[in-house]
């Protein structure tokens, strides 16, 4: 099989390295819009050669998209109109609602399947790409129903080439639910970066007494927003009822600190604390 | 030397470790109010033996107070009152303005020696010991000049011996510093985790797409209340203040995405960025 990855950055690159090595396809073909990427690409063994999209598509078994969500919705389509009725195009974005409305109705519809591995860093372009990064953890595919069942299938095999445990979820539910688990934690850390690095403007040192603590809750502030802004806009409603959400607890905490409520500060740890149950 | 330690969690624990270890002292007495607590440090070896207060007190050249801030503000007049003028107490604590007001005019005050070694990790209780716990971290003395010369020459040695970077401070700047560096990113979790908690109670799969970006960010979560309690109330004004910044930083990203500004949003996760210069 010849794969085809148009964005040769942090998912495209690690998925690259994972399919290869599990032999699920035998020839790479690479694009990036920024010509040092695709180099890079080139020269670290990610893809065997870059091509212009037009030559990629032509030339490829299944095309995946791992562009950042604004990219991918202007390229699908347009990819779309070029496939045969073999070829399968799937992408990887971060949400999903919004991109499969968008080509719903087009001919090619069922060439197309809606997926998002749900792995990553904070890092960002081809030398961030890593060997198994996608091992253990869950690969969704959207809407399958809407899909051509060989092409669901195919992907289905491909995200289990990546030992990633495979769920089929509606789109609008996968974007509420990634707001919760993925896209919260990227603004929180936002914010705590922005509130340390305000107060470092007149405090020189106060990143000497940082430790680890630190360092985990504000690791996804490293995240660029090229790929951020994107996904943040498009999942925008979710978003934002889940930071009221998370507003609201805020809140909860400053009243009962402000009121010496130890009870409830101390309910609020302790339930809290459930979260030993999923996080190891 | 011999040193005693009351409260053998992750921190005396794992203190007992590195100095045993470095030959900082030949002899480690423990105790802890839990007897479960006191007999599992006997026999994972984190201690040579368990001693009541009284004579462990009596019996160490240097003793190391590793218990949550409220019972040090109740303990420590009272091994004050018990010492020789040659012996030391040392404390770890997250808080440091309240505990050393406390003691101020304690005739014994030059013998305590206000101190915070900056590291831990979300566990608790001495099987969360740990060697290397505080290589290459911050440990901070406080109000140096009103201990003893050759007290804080000590417990200095005694950081060097664990490979700390010894930082001297004002109490009151501590409390400042660390309410912006650790204590805010307790809240944050917490409140993190109990926003995804609660939509658990719907959506009982919610955890299966959770990756490594939630479980960084949430992972002080599971920090304890008997803790973080004390912690969170002794340094009420400065957490107070610090979480009025983060939830304004919090609002600004709220009203960037209510009014489809992502410039804005551009801009906030750029800034952001900067924070790359001091997590690797």
């Amino acid at each position: 099989m010849t794969i085809g990855i148009i964005g040769l950055g942090l998912i495209g690159g690690s998925m690259a390295i994972d399919l290869r090595r599990a032999k699920f396809a035998d020839h790479f073909i690479g694009s990036d819009r920024s010509e040092l990427n695709a180099q890079t690409a080139l020269r670290i063994g990610l893809v065997d050669e870059i091509l212009p999209n037009e030559e990629l598509i032509q030339k490829s078994d299944l095309i995946l998209l791992a562009v950042p969500v604004n990219a991918a919705t202007r390229l699908l389509p347009e990819i779309l109109d070029k496939i045969n009725d073999n070829q399968i195009v799937v992408d990887i974005c971060s949400t999903k609602e919004k991109l499969v409305d968008s080509v719903h109705y087009h001919p090619k519809r069922k060439n197309y399947v809606a997926s998002h591995p749900m792995a990553g860093t904070e890092f960002n372009g081809p030398w961030a790409a890593v060997p198994n990064l996608f091992a253990g953890k869950a690969g969704i595919i959207c809407n399958a129903e809407d899909s051509d069942h060989n092409a669901v299938e195919t992907v289905t095999k491909m995200y289990d080439a990546l030992n990633m445990r495979v769920i089929y979820m509606r789109a609008s539910h996968h974007d509420v639910h990634t707001a919760y688990v993925s896209h919260l934690s990227h603004v929180i850390s936002f914010a705590l970066a922005l509130t340390v690095l305000d107060k470092e403007k007149n405090e020189k040192n106060i990143f000497d007494l940082a430790s680890g603590g630190f360092a985990s809750t504000a690791r996804l502030a490293k995240s660029n927003s090229d790929m951020w802004v994107p996904i943040f806009m498009q999942n925008k409603q979710n978003l934002l009822s889940v930071m009221d959400s998370y507003m609201e607890r805020l809140t909860q905490f400053k009243k009962a600190l402000e009121e010496n409520d130890e009870q409830t500060l101390r309910s609020l740890i302790d339930d809290a604390n459930r979260i030993k149950r999923y996080l190891r």
